[in-house]
């Protein structure tokens, strides 16, 4: 048996991603343990901490962001030599087995679609960048900005709260942290504006507050959003977003975990050598962009 | 460890469920395996057989609808004395623990909600009663009509197509069956007419025809839908539901399975004993209901 442990099951990319990992080991005759931590870093430490005694032979960890907390539960977890492959985000000083998608260059085709579109004026809304995932697609979104002849400005960084985050999570609120951030940012801007929110939740709140503003989506405010879900084709107007491949993240790492309970006993060598699979990402066109 | 089969993981009910169960599973310290059938017979199939050398030591099953060929792997499964409790529904003459919804009382409370609204046309839309759960509310959608005073007809019940329906879920295109269902019955109705759909994917598909012929909801058409998920939040107007408690659900599953477990030997007695736990549903009140 392996074991998959989720930071927040409720959230639409990582059930996508245990999709993913149930069904790549049904095609090798695995059974899957489920962890979630509900994104609760004391749920986190305490599942980090049951997987050598699971009965599972290895484990997919997905980690919490925003909380650093996590990463010592999971350096523990590491020394007792439980095979371990890191998804989507690796906290910074972890050395492990990393499946997770091409977030610079998803950031980047996410930014070029709006600059190609004609847009000047571009935001990011995102959390800091307290893990490799985000701190990526902040580079790519300065990268194709740059590429596009735009000057990178500290004030269109929009950060996410993440303890209002946390509570909208809770209150199964999810836009309300996008909505937050955008509000005084909308208020004072003149648009036509470009806006890379950082996934469909924090998109969803720019949708809210631009209803709330009266502003138009896409004539006045052009969204592009991160990872599939539900919502994003149920929004009004459909959201064009960066989709993550969750099926070929899921079977990337169970191979990987695969190949790591196989050879479990080089990593008592003086060497230790660790996969890092990128899988790329795909943009997918629905009608929240403007020409202007 | 437990185990815990779905018949289909990208549901966002049967997520919930997943969730609620995962939950209740931690709090008494066992692990849970997770199964998803992806909405095929025959993976369900052998998720069924595969279950006794599964490592867990007894099962909850939310079985496929719309197909009665799951039936028999269940059957077999049952025999093979492994502990086991159904949830949410129950193919016609299986004997077992059962946890579900109140799916009558649900149903009941959407139609009167219509009823209570003025409205005289109102149509449920549904697969055919293949199942427990849409038998109940199939009933519960009559009674309510007969309580207000309305006579049922018989063409106010509109049939998803089953074989149409999986296809448009492979196709990533749930909304797909409520639209194609309701497309011609709207294109001869007289508004204002009231829709009861049967869960949030048909009551989508709704709004997608409403859309496509210029038909305002709920000026025109009163929706409810049944079950909570990010797109009823995210729909314009976000829906009025019947929302299943999917925490007790999976919690009450998890418990009636540990009684089983410890009982096991009882179903070896003469007499048989099977449990069945009914949880409340709760109306939440949006915006996709109209006074006429």
């Amino acid at each position: 048996m392996l074991a998959f442990a989720a930071s927040d099951l409720a959230s639409a990319f990582e059930m996508g991603i245990a999709r993913g990992v149930e069904r790549a080991c049904q095609k090798r005759g695995w059974s899957v343990q489920i962890l979630d931590a509900q994104h609760e870093v004391e749920i986190e430490k305490r599942n980090m901490g049951r997987l050598p005694d699971s009965g599972s032979e290895g484990a997919m960890v997905l980690p919490t962001w925003g909380n650093n907390r996590c990463i010592e539960a999971l350096f523990r977890l590491q020394q007792t030599r439980f095979p371990l492959v890191i998804v989507d985000r690796i906290p910074p000083g972890l050395q492990a087995d990393l499946v997770e998608s091409d977030h610079e260059q998803g950031a980047y085709i996410a930014t070029k679609h709006l600059v190609d579109h004609g847009h000047r004026q571009v935001l990011m809304l995102t959390p800091p960048p307290l893990v490799s995932s985000i701190a990526s697609r902040i580079q790519g979104y300065e990268r194709a900005l740059i590429d596009g002849g735009i000057t990178p400005r500290s004030d269109w960084k929009i950060w996410l709260n993440l303890e209002l985050q946390a509570s909208a999570f809770e209150q199964h609120r999810r836009w309300l942290g996008g909505y937050s951030a955008m509000m005084p940012v909308l208020k004072k801007t003149n648009p036509p504006v470009g806006v890379f929110a950082v996934d469909p939740y924090t998109a969803w709140g720019v949708y809210e507050a631009c209803r709330e503003l009266g502003l138009r989506i896409p004539q006045d405010v052009s969204v592009v959003g991160f990872d599939e879900s539900e919502i994003t084709q149920a929004m009004r107007p459909p959201i064009t977003i960066i989709s993550q491949r969750t099926d070929d993240i899921g079977d990337a790492a169970v191979d990987l975990l695969q190949k790591r309970i196989e050879t479990g006993a080089a990593r008592r060598e003086r060497r230790r050598v660790y996969t890092h699979v990128v899988v790329d990402v795909d943009l997918i066109e629905r009608e929240s962009v403007a020409h202007v």
